[in-house]
């Protein structure tokens, strides 16, 4: 073959100013979400001489050489002058740019990367390689949204083996920030979601912590629910801590609850989530990865698991807690995390309340030990903290749940709580939701079931976990008298808007709540 | 349960003005590909009130109760004043939107469809009720880029099996316009893609209608390739035909080559291309449904299939071929359409040019019968034009080729073309590329073998299909002598950018062409 004709590339970051396809970057303010969109004028001598078009990834660099890869929008208008373009908010802030900044955009190299995908969705297995490859690409935002939705799909609809599952964890640790705290154990706890409420993270970390324990507690936000704990923990005190200031919390408060994402462990995770959480979908294999990429990054040596199960739960049956817990034994051995698995019951929602500040308020009623508060809530923090401090060595086999009863009992959780969010930045009441609705049931009875899923999708109706307020408030359990004279529950909203989107789908679905003439029917 | 209070929808497209949640339309001018996307100010009270977030999807109404439901980009800057909203270019056109006009935002009901396809990508089945809920929706608009990957590879993970492929078939048929045209037969033809240069179509039309036949041809843009029949054709004559050009074309002169996208046949079919054009991927049953649909769509009886079968080619052994034969012939039998198949001989690109006016040029060759002209081409297209001769019952059993190589060589076949590109708004010399770089062979011997795929990727890089002049003009085929002194090929390029983007990838390449000492070593 003949040489190509003199490289581009030579000229790259040295002298932009002079340099062919420079272009003075224009603020429009516009918040795409996480995708990198550049906007350029559609009859730009740029756009002509590189024949960018419809549906084209362009490959941007900045003075400094900070490059990234952003999805071209044109425009028609006078949006921009002759010789401006624009860059969407998370493009703005991952260049670090200013107004006026010269970048200059070029092909970006074809993804290599997405030859992977492909055989990915045509049932082929990925290697090590091909999964690390593709996670460098998307943490280096080489993947448009079109792609990463296709990356998600295809990891479900063909579920990641063992290898993968292990291939995956270890890229996605790769892609970030590891930590060291230095010493061991550093313990930690995770629930694989799916029950609403069930908030008992910051009231275990209260309880190991007050025992001597290190727990640099890191927490997703929803996924796919009307909350995650970085999502409650924010309703009473800052989470969005960045590395040093979580060293710091933790070096002198022995533990903390911050947002995964915002200390950069495992940032294509976060990538992932927002797909995940746009599509409704979480695969095992992808959601093993996300969940022990994240512990591993944070450094932590000893993981409690919480596994809810029942037939409305994210995992609905003990079969496939079983393989999940398979899964999560065998890829937590391969990346060296000691492990204890608990399944627990997942019929109904944990607690009272479902959203981030309604779940605030029941574990702030649990640490002060107000009579108000949940003792379903109560009982699974305990037993949790129990198999930590019994995991890590803490307390004796089968003294575990007992220590941590004292703990609560006396006052040190709460004081360690406070403490840590104290040191997090401040402590703050939960924001209370200005539209409360009370629902009544249709009948009278006793409450036989309840669809934790659809009642997750009215707190998500109703505005969580995007308005913190937003949610309900269960006045009822699985075995209680009904009457349709007392509410059972009461919808939280910010907004009349989302009042009512919630209520008009709760008139579509009768049956979220069992009610029948027996207690037990069954 | 309670009833929702009053509901919002009784005021809709009532007295927008006077309505709660409307803004006025500024226009932007951005073009985000087909995308709808409605932009909004951060801060505007529609926004608390309503509770939108980021990701969300948003309902749009204008003042004569036309719908769209778009994906929310919040602007924090001053791009829009208060009260104003703006919309991406396809969202404006959709909604015909004129500056200052009225709209009303709203949350859009929850997308049912959406189930299902997460069934899918579960691997579910998907039953015709299920499909045609999916196929509404996209047609509706109401599925984001997000959505849309996920229905496609969902649908290539898994792939559809005979009764959903009938199933996606006709509900994209019912999804547009479908056309009568009082007669029969109406004949068709249709490549299933994937060798480059195999551009028979214009050829085929030109000799049936010559013999009297009706043959409204609708061809694709390029999903995967460097160019589709309507991306060549339009470098000839205008192909973005509306319905009533499209039936006066066929009534004047019995037959058109139109682009089947601007004549609303099949509309979400060129969604679905679009998503599987950015994801490089198209799967049997999508195939299936994608070409079938738009046939039962255009009216059509009798089809002619031509398959092509090579190493890299599309369709890459007899097996494969074989099985998509079978699923072709299924669907075509419930949906009406009698068909012949054909499998040609797939090693190599066929004719000289790769893009859509070196493939233009070639076919004037043939139809004006030069001495350049490529005889591969012309003796694909006189098999599969006699083909349908003899389908048709134009031909007897066995003499459809040598009916149709008398109507090529006495010339009404190239009067037959002439009076299509007149009828369909005047013909035209295809461009000729600004740049044009010929490519040699690094050693003697003779030429054994050609990556299709790979050599494809050339002429894509090169800016094909998107710049029509842009491509390569191949100057050897298999079985021919190669000298390091006379060119392979001449890569064609509209900017010097484009030219180097392919030159560079081609260097990284160097077995795209197998060169060996003898010229059938195997």
């Amino acid at each position: 073959m003949t040489k190509p004709p003199r490289k581009q590339a030579s000229s790259l970051g040295t002298d932009l100013q002079l340099a062919a396809n420079a272009l003075r970057l224009k603020r429009l303010g516009i918040d795409t979400h996480q995708e990198a969109v550049i906007y350029m004028r559609e009859d730009s001598p740029i756009c002509r001489a590189e024949g960018f078009a419809g549906q084209t990834r362009i490959r941007v660099e900045n003075a400094a050489g900070k490059v990234l890869v952003a999805t071209l929008n044109l425009v028609t208008t006078e949006l921009l002058a002759r010789g401006e373009a624009g860059l969407s908010e998370m493009a703005w802030s991952s260049l670090d740019a200013r107004e006026n900044d010269l970048i200059r955009v070029s092909h970006p190299r074809p993804v290599e990367s997405l030859g992977h995908l492909r055989s990915k969705i045509f049932g082929e297995g990925l290697n090590e390689q091909n999964l690390t490859a593709i996670v460098t690409d998307i943490r280096a935002g080489r993947y448009s949204d079109i792609e990463l939705s296709a990356f998600v799909t295809a990891c479900t609809a063909h579920a990641l083996d063992l290898e993968e599952t292990v291939a995956m964890t270890k890229a996605m640790v790769a892609s970030g920030e590891k930590l060291d705290w230095g010493h061991r154990p550093i313990v930690d706890k995770h629930c694989v979601g799916g029950l609403p409420g069930n908030r008992t993270t910051p009231i275990v970390v209260a309880i190991a912590t007050a025992a001597g324990l290190t727990m640099p507690k890191t927490s997703s936000r929803a996924i796919t629910s009307p909350a995650g704990t970085a999502d409650v923990m924010e309703t009473l005190a800052p989470v969005a801590l960045d590395l040093a200031t979580m060293r710091r919390v933790v070096n002198d408060v022995g533990g903390c609850i911050a947002w995964g994402g915002s200390v950069n462990l495992s940032p294509v995770d976060d990538v992932l989530i927002r797909v995940e959480r746009a599509l409704n979908i979480d695969g095992d294999g992808q959601l093993v990865a996300s969940v022990l990429s994240k512990k591993v990054a944070a450094g932590s040596s000893h993981l409690v698991l919480d596994i809810p199960v029942g037939p409305t739960a994210k995992v609905r049956d003990v079969a496939h807690a079983k393989r999940l817990s398979q899964r999560l034994s065998s890829v937590s051995a391969v990346v060296g995390l000691n492990v204890r698995i608990r399944l627990t019951d997942g019929q109904q929602p944990v607690g009272h309340g479902i959203g981030p500040a309604l779940e605030a308020r029941d574990i702030l009623a649990v640490l002060q030990r107000k009579p108000s508060a949940p003792s379903d809530l109560e009982e699974r923090a305990l037993q949790l903290a129990g198999d930590l401090l019994e995991l890590s060595g803490t307390a004796a086999d089968g003294a575990g749940t007992v220590m941590a009863r004292g703990i609560l009992d006396d006052g040190r959780a709460w004081q360690s709580f406070e403490s840590i969010c104290e040191a997090q930045g401040g402590m703050r009441a939960p924001p209370v939701a200005a539209q409360r609705h009370p629902v009544f049931a249709s009948r009278n009875g006793f409450l036989t079931g309840i669809d934790n899923r659809r009642l997750a999708k009215i707190a998500k109706l109703a505005g969580a976990p995007f308005e913190p307020a937003a949610g309900l408030d269960l006045h009822l359990r699985i075995g209680s008298r009904v009457s349709t004279e007392a509410p059972l529950f009461t919808l939280h909203a910010q907004s009349i808007g989302e009042r009512d989107y919630a209520l008009e789908y709760l008139e579509t679905q009768p049956n979220i709540f069992t009610i029948e003439d027996e207690a037990c029917p069954r």
